[in-house]
């Protein structure tokens, strides 16, 4: 199943660099592991912004709230999910 | 040049029932070749809503614009456009 | 899976009455049809308005979709559908 | 008398991570105290958001307002709150 | 219970007069019937605005739902229904 | 003349406990001061918020802002003020 | 008393142009009178929009909405109404 | 040409007593110099807020632009500038 | 002077295409008169919209609101006003 | 391609002095730059805030994020982006 997911993020201006470093690195690690197993289909920057447009590919909506929360940014953003189907004038069955 | 397109459809509760048939038929055709060309890359239904997510693929603002405007379903849909770029933390270069 | 889904109804004043009866009516045989299958768990008014809030539970987003599109007053709602998940305080391990 | 309520959290990021700690076990033990006795019907998590959607069923206004400020979370949430009754196309008399 | 109403009333500019007439003089019957029951218990008009703030005082939601439903502009008005309770700074044990 | 105020208080977190016993109680005191007077004709709380609705009662706009500005949460809160008027369906000449 | 009201005018495409131009007219011998009458103080179009922001000087809030009301362009005009008071840094006692 | 202006001032909790007491004394002078001049034409403050709406009367946006950026509060004042113009149905030339 | 507008298109879907077409090549006409007079600096359409983001060079705003007020799509339109200054970044004196 | 940016700047009340004044001059040389190199086509004032109007002309939205992202005040700032295209009543072939 997939599901539309933006993710707004905002670090405090407080945050030493070192932490704001280590938090980004983890969060790219997690990333690209979640991207590698086939979760996370889809990653974009949205141009002028600190946010993205993901497609997760979820088994449940259990396991999607389960990966976002697990992301080491997940504090410092602002997420909104949107589910997906199939459109009837898809060429695809499955257009991940 | 990857756009994240959303279009909102509301046919007007007046228009008769063959009108709206061969404009959504008319909009399928089109919309599917479009896929075909790898120019309307991604064609998702959001749940609950007479409304879609898609990502186009174009070489342009202008040829995008000129895409949009061309479906028949144009006059009748509310179309918000966000510019995509690459995410740093994407495992593609090229996402598409 | 749980959606939590919000429906506004608006009919439009030119509406026949018998046409808004028939489709009441059909609306309401449907929907008492899918609470006793279990698809639509909750159906609760929002008091003061023609709308509801109601809880589905489904296996995937496009039995989701099928069930909302088939409603026969869907193409005179607005509806807004919002994921839910376990709440690691419930008491139950499924919350239906 | 039903109620949706609403709740988003927000956790200043400030706190001592132990002073969180406690403010959430002491949350999740009321919040379970609560549904137990049956004054907080359901307890939703919404998938990607520190947020929930709770069905309150009390004796009065005044009972949900006592119940809502007494949570160890409360100067910490934002809480929307509307009533709901009885749809007439439910098939419970009583819909909890 | 009390409850703070607001109504925003939108007739179509297609009713014809005597239809307008019929409904408001019909409203402001029902209107006045349920102020002398006490259930009605305060009706303010918005400077500028074919709009009001209402008090209700009702014995449940259901009860509350069961009077808007009831008034002969219903159909053309948006309605938000906010639920009160005693105010701790107040100095009336029942603030009517 | 009366003014339907909406309060929102949101008080820092980082204010001693002290001090914000202390300016409620002030607030407290003022409040009950101007309802005795008849100033602050009705004071509710709404559910589930830190929030009031309001009903004044004054000579003027100016009276009214020396009021509201004289309140000691006053830099604490977000307000909102309606002018309100005798609405011609009301069974009182003067609903206070 | 002062108060600050913006008005957006919208007409029905389908009103007929000799209608339309009747009731501007009419709008605007009752604007003026009001004008000379010293009750609305200022009356300003706001750049590219058919819509005023004016200034009303009235001796209640009564009295400022049967002014509105009376307006022939009412039913087919948004109103807000803001209500003014001194400014500590006028220069004026009385900036009408 | 006249510009109409809304600023909201909103001060941080944290400034010290003195500097926001030396800040809105600067201000105060300020505006007062500007309304003797006629570049501030008018200066009202929205009741039960720490707001107000203004008329410039200036010869360029650039004149206005330096003013607004000149106020010692202008650091800490949301600012919204709408540009007026002779009202058709004003009877003055020239309504400053 | 500079003035941001941007002007969102709205044709009724009952007018007839013949007027449709008359307006907008008068619509056309006028514009490209007055970006020859150098009045309408810029003229851009917004990908994927019915709307443009144009730049007027004028005297005034009341010469502004004329210019606006002209164009045969004015009724159709919904236009909102930004007035704009020289920035002090600008590498030019006069950015038009 | 040209994209029409609006860039909201926010500086935090705690930032020293000289660290604002650091960052403004790197803005200031690096903005003055790329206006020379023909990228950012356009630099307006929004009157009244500490906000910008831009245009940028760029190969790729790549490029344009790239050159977002680099500017000093990127962290402060809220930045929307909006793809512009040929306008059909432009007389220019390329309006930049």
């Amino acid at each position: 199943m997939l599901f539309h997911v933006r993710m707004n993020v905002s670090l405090p201006a407080s945050m030493p660099a070192d932490d704001a470093a280590k938090l980004k690195a983890d969060e790219k690690a997690l990333a690209q592991r979640l991207q590698e197993q086939g979760k996370w289909r889809h990653l974009w920057r949205i141009a002028g912004q600190y946010a993205n447009v993901s497609i997760f590919d979820v088994d449940s909506v259990d396991e999607l709230h389960a990966l976002l929360t697990s992301l080491p940014l997940f504090p410092y953003m602002q997420i909104e999910v949107m589910p997906l189907c199939r459109h009837p004038s898809s060429i695809r069955s499955d257009d991940r």
